[in-house]
């Protein structure tokens, strides 16, 4: 093919799961498109994973099997590794670890590492000159990190907000477009295979909150800090809540946002109230989405598929062609804004909607709205439906913009008088 | 700052208009973020533009003023120039073709030149060994270039389309959202700056279409081709046809397509009805969105503000970040595809909206679906409304997939029944 010259890049991929499967794929039927494009071959020479004898369909014979996926780090015969393993800590972060230090550029779709070990690993891999890839860790196939890296790098970012997490967004959309509960639409999404047997790092948030560490790092050029995000899943999240956002004109999402503000950079994870009329109100089921307000470029939104083994594979072999082309970036974006701090979510300043379950008696509002009024939150909308007698009713309210503590209070309070039947519920509105 | 080493990027500016001044004001506001990022300062040291006396509302004192754009050319102390001058020939055309020729990189936010003149000047800086940038020839603040260069270079793309005009996007929108016609919209559109006095470029599609060539280009590998580009504006889109659109299901967007079929590359621009759930519907006024389709991500949709100062400098400025920073591509990607034909616009095959205006006699539908039936065109849905006595009926059909030939010799016929009060109106459908 013109203009394809130089040796190839050499890859080991560790682990070969449904990813994996994926890499070898994508090189295999576009190995010319991509040798064009790169400017050179890219080759797959050796794998690991854990059973050699699993039938995955694709044709190992011709590459090299390595029993400890650790020792591809500092084979002479292994220009980049690809780790696929999977997990914080343990073989993943040892391999990471060992192929940096051995000058060996790596690229990764581990969500989890690069959440706990970014700031170590970038380091090392600045430090080594060489590549530390992990466009495939957020948000699958959409190419968000090369768009807050490069594409849209003129800009100074005030906000990045994503839909992050695909079984979070198919268990809501399905849940509105269906009217059930929570747990009845998380089993069919088990049975379905959306979801996983064991749902808690989908649905608690923490993988949004591995997601958003990550862009937030990239996004404001800081350290990535997991420990600083604030997580909250949509396991509380009703199909009231889901009739009364509607009807107050609101979707809810799992969003994911870090955002500046006068007092730092929040990062937040929760489900999230969108006016139904914003753009990722429109992103539905297993798709992801992704927006950025840039000062000069405005609101760019990315949407895409989020996760499986096509886009997921599509996104690392991406960053393997800025590797053989020689396109190089530092692991994490340097920035002038390295002296911003976390702002806890007790200081977040925002809209905020409010479901109460209330028995039926006289004074009840009143009791509610003077709570409110002494803490200065300030009620914007409120739906109280017709009661059937004896039955728990429903009271939904709205907030103007007020500081999260002062709510709060105010809440538990509201929580402690008589005629409250359950703790009150309340999530967050952006937009 | 921090990793900022190196001489300083010398830019050459050619042009003072919204998107020259908006350079200037992204480098001055940012320029420390933009040096950290690039890795050395980008510098604006020249610029040239008609009227040195307009008050610009940026201080140009420190700058070198040139008279004659064309002498940045060349210039010893100008490392890049930016063209901002418009228009396909003259002296856009000049300066950038002897600036690559002195081994000076471009960026240009240019469409029309490119569409005309792409292939000669991407083949002189691949010759150079220069950057040919045109990020903000394309949708604006939308980094779809980078996209399909570099993010999904994994994928064969099989199809593009976009919503490439947002003055075009704009008055259809308002016609939905109003009711009102074509042109009461403009006439509007053109008091609010929305519109140009002369909105020919725009409406009729040209605009549009010099974006698809490029964006052809660069996702299939083939020269930019604009005479092979079908163009269709806005100009027949009656409130008729938009409110008909909606209650089959659609709207009517000015989409740019670029289609993989099996007899080749289809390219064209014209008004075109997409079903009101797909992702793109729901891109409204001024807003661009480009959805691309790779083998393995699927389809993944960015949009964004297509136009403007700040969007479009966005992306200028991006570009000269990827020169600074050393990162340079072929001006247009090689691919294994460039054996591809252009398929001519008769060649399509796809569903269609049709509307005809006839007189309220007996047998027109039979008359009608005749014709449609002699040419193998089977419709999929037909809209009578119960006819005011003696005015003209709407009568609009869609059809199922079918070759566009056939339809047109159907249509021919079905205009030259007596029964008929208006040449027939036609649309694609999308999706």
């Amino acid at each position: 093919m013109a203009g394809v010259t130089g040796r190839p890049l050499r890859v080991g991929i560790a682990g070969l799961g449904n990813v994996g499967v994926g890499v070898l794929q994508v090189l295999g039927r576009n190995g010319g498109l991509i040798a064009a494009r790169a400017g050179r071959p890219i080759e797959i020479v050796a794998v690991s994973a854990r059973d050699r004898g699993r039938d995955r369909g694709v044709d190992l014979s011709e590459l090299r099997w390595v029993e400890d996926a650790r020792s591809l780090a500092g084979d002479p015969e292994i220009d980049v590794v690809v780790e696929l393993i999977g997990g914080a800590d343990g073989v993943a972060y040892e391999l990471v670890d060992a192929a940096l230090r051995a000058d060996q550029s790596v690229v990764t779709a581990n969500k989890a590492l690069l959440a706990h070990h970014g700031v170590a690993l970038g380091r090392l891999a600045d430090a080594n000159a060489v590549s530390l890839g992990f466009e495939a860790a957020v948000a699958g196939g959409i190419p968000i990190i090369k768009t807050l890296r490069e594409g849209l790098a003129a800009n100074r970012v005030s906000r990045i907000s994503g839909i992050l997490n695909g079984t979070c967004n198919y268990v809501l959309s399905t849940m509105r477009e269906s009217g059930r509960d929570f747990a009845d639409v998380l089993a069919e999404a088990q049975a379905l295979g959306y979801a996983e047997a064991d749902p808690s790092l989908d649905v608690d948030g923490y993988d949004a909150a591995h997601k958003l560490a990550i862009l937030a790092s990239v996004a404001f050029g800081i350290p990535v800090d997991f420990a600083s995000v604030y997580v909250e899943g949509i396991r509380h999240v009703s199909h009231l809540d889901v009739e009364y956002a509607q009807e107050l004109g609101y979707r809810i999402k799992l969003l994911g946002t870090a955002l500046l503000t006068e007092r730092g950079i929040e990062q937040r994870v929760h489900p999230t109230l969108v006016p139904v009329t914003a753009p990722i109100a429109q992103v539905e089921g297993v798709f992801n989405a992704v927006v950025v307000e840039g000062d000069f470029v405005g609101q760019v939104m990315l949407q895409g598929r989020g996760a499986g083994a096509g886009p997921t594979a599509s996104a690392v072999v991406a960053d393997l062609i800025d590797i053989a082309a020689g396109r190089r970036l530092p692991a994490f974006v340097p920035s002038d804004s390295s002296g911003l701090t976390t702002v806890p979510i007790a200081e977040h300043s925002g809209a905020s909607y409010v479901r109460l379950m209330v028995s039926d008696q006289p004074g009840v509002i009143a009791d509610i709205t003077a709570e409110l009024r002494t803490e200065k939150v300030s009620v914007e909308a409120m739906i109280q439906r017709r009661p059937s007698p004896g039955s728990p009713v429903p009271l939904v309210f709205t907030t103007h913009p007020s500081q999260e503590a002062a709510l709060n209070r105010a809440l538990e309070r509201i929580g402690a008088l008589g005629t409250m039947l359950e703790p009150p519920t309340m999530f967050r509105i952006e937009g």
